[in-house]
């Protein structure tokens, strides 16, 4: 048997090494960062490591960086800003496009500056004094050089998971003097703004993952990940006549294909993929299994047939030309048998 | 040198073998829990598998458990419940008090079932119809036997640090049919009750702590702990004519004791005995490092220097009788040596 292709490194990447070698050291950590003898202390220097690790692949200040369970719970302070009104754009994921609120008054605005479903890289708009501006960085941090520091943004959100640290540990970035209210209350952990006993041991591995993603940016990782996502593209746009590569030739994450086969549903690819050993999603990974037409795809101008013929191809450091040829090959030859079927 | 002796297993417990062997297999499994394929299966089935195994723990159906980054956030609920009013008995953990509410209607009740500080384990008050109650389970799971299903509860929270999972993993307990507005929104994860990409490693260790922690329960292993704990409790109240171990005879956890030595600060005693080999806190480690008195023994009637002396010592299943009595030791000279110096 053939071992399977991951090409959905969007949804999640694989556990970095070096995130799984932190982890296991973290294990053996018994305390807990909150208590203030020996056994507390050790806990909460893995935190304050990672922490300066998340900061330097982030671009921002160690003060800056609040552990969270991921970038929803990041992306929930975005709606609880003291502010009149919040405005969201509409190819931002749903945890962010979930904190839209209207109203009067003072503005804060969610922004998706790489999309995750298209790959595109869309820089923010020009803002008035005082509007406070949220960037999810979730697809950028270590894919492209991104800094917080240069943004400009107030506030910004991260997931360990998509930069090969574990699920279920994030951070929301946040710029001194900015008030928000914590989303959750209680212990008063990480400076007041979040509470709850930290992941110590995903934290560890968010950390290590942070600086190896960096270390990989830096030299030129992506850059070839981005050669075999172009070998991709020209192979699966021959394939069919009207196929669409979105955001083709425009600032888009290195390791994105979106393509649109028309005459063959995105959930359909994805499935008929999968059985032939290949995993690739349709849209993100939590939109999946609702049948639905990307959000993403209709903002951009997109019809329904269109956006609902649409998948998502993501590669990684991993990925080799064999995977890339071959998928290309079965795509094409299903993709061939989908059109006659419905001919 | 003499290895440190950990008394602060209500802090947070060791991790249990059965919860590492857990995450170290989880962090081969590639997939995002939402995705279809089959990588995304693999992740969905370690989530179903770690839900089995907290039902069963806690007494309640697989259907009724929502994974959460852990109490803090399964607390938050309590909070969000369409109710006119939220009352919280006064010993509760602060995750629960910060959800207190003022107003008029319909009332939901926030109720500390075994307490962090002293180990008293409350029976909750009787309600009138319609009245929606949320346990506070973390500390009596494992350690007690507890059922949700006869606690006739519409809500309970868990964190798997307390019984030798993770930290930064934990659960909301919560009856089919309660209306409540999820904390996190976006991808909708777990049934649209909690969104964000699940913490498969971790879930996955809170999974294997929970089975390994019924199993010890069910085994004896904490009448064992009582016997240590009423060892160490009989021995300290010789050390002092004032001493008061709060909570004795009556129904509470088998492995804490809360102890006030008048005359001796509990921030004094934890440097102490963490400078002599041992781990002990005054309170709950979250509110550890901030000089106060403990709300819940102001609570139960303490005064301000009484509530200000107090520490607690917490056993585990890994605690000794020569620990425990090297323990007593060393407390009691220090505690003599601290009095001479006020005198």
């Amino acid at each position: 048997m053939r071992s399977r292709v991951y090409l959905d490194w969007n949804a999640t990447a694989p556990l970095r090494d070096e995130a799984r070698a932190a982890m296991i050291a973290a294990m053996d950590v018994v305390g807990n960062p909150s208590s203030v003898h020996a056994e507390g202390r050790a806990a909460r220097a893995l935190v304050e490591k990672a922490r300066a690790q998340v900061a330097a692949a982030v671009g921002c200040k160690p003060a800056e960086v609040v552990f969270t369970s991921g970038a929803t719970e990041a992306a929930a302070v975005l709606g609880r800003l003291p502010v009149g009104m919040v405005e969201v754009e509409p190819t931002a994921h749903d945890c962010l496009w979930s904190q839209r609120r209207a109203g009067q008054g003072s503005r804060a605005i969610g922004w998706g500056y790489a999309n995750n479903e298209t790959g595109l890289i869309v820089e923010p708009p020009a803002r008035a004094e005082g509007e406070i501006l949220m960037l999810d960085i979730v697809q950028a941090v270590g894919k492209v050089p991104f800094s917080f520091a240069w943004s400009g943004a107030e506030m910004a959100i991260v997931s360990a998971h998509k930069f090969g640290g574990p699920k279920g540990v994030g951070a929301l970035i946040i710029r001194d003097g900015v008030e928000t209210q914590p989303v959750l209350t209680g212990g008063g952990q990480e400076m007041g703004r979040r509470a709850g006993t930290e992941n110590i041991i995903g934290i560890a591995g968010m950390g290590a993952a942070a600086e190896a993603a960096q270390r990989d940016l830096e030299a030129g990782v992506w850059e070839r990940v981005a050669e075999l996502r172009n070998i991709l593209e020209s192979t699966l746009s021959l394939a069919g006549n009207n196929t669409i590569s979105v955001g083709k030739g425009r600032a888009r994450l290195p390791n994105t294909l979106c393509l649109i086969a028309p005459g063959w549903k995105g959930e359909t690819q994805v499935m008929a993929m999968d059985l032939a050993g290949f995993a690739i999603s349709a849209g993100s990974a939590c939109s999946s299994g609702k049948v639905r037409e990307s959000r993403v795809l209709r903002a951009m101008g997109y019809e329904g047939a269109e956006a609902a013929s649409a998948i998502r191809v993501s590669l990684g450091p991993e990925t080799t030309e064999e995977a890339v040829l071959r998928f290309a090959e079965v795509w094409s030859a299903q993709y061939a048998k989908a059109l006659n079927r419905a001919a």
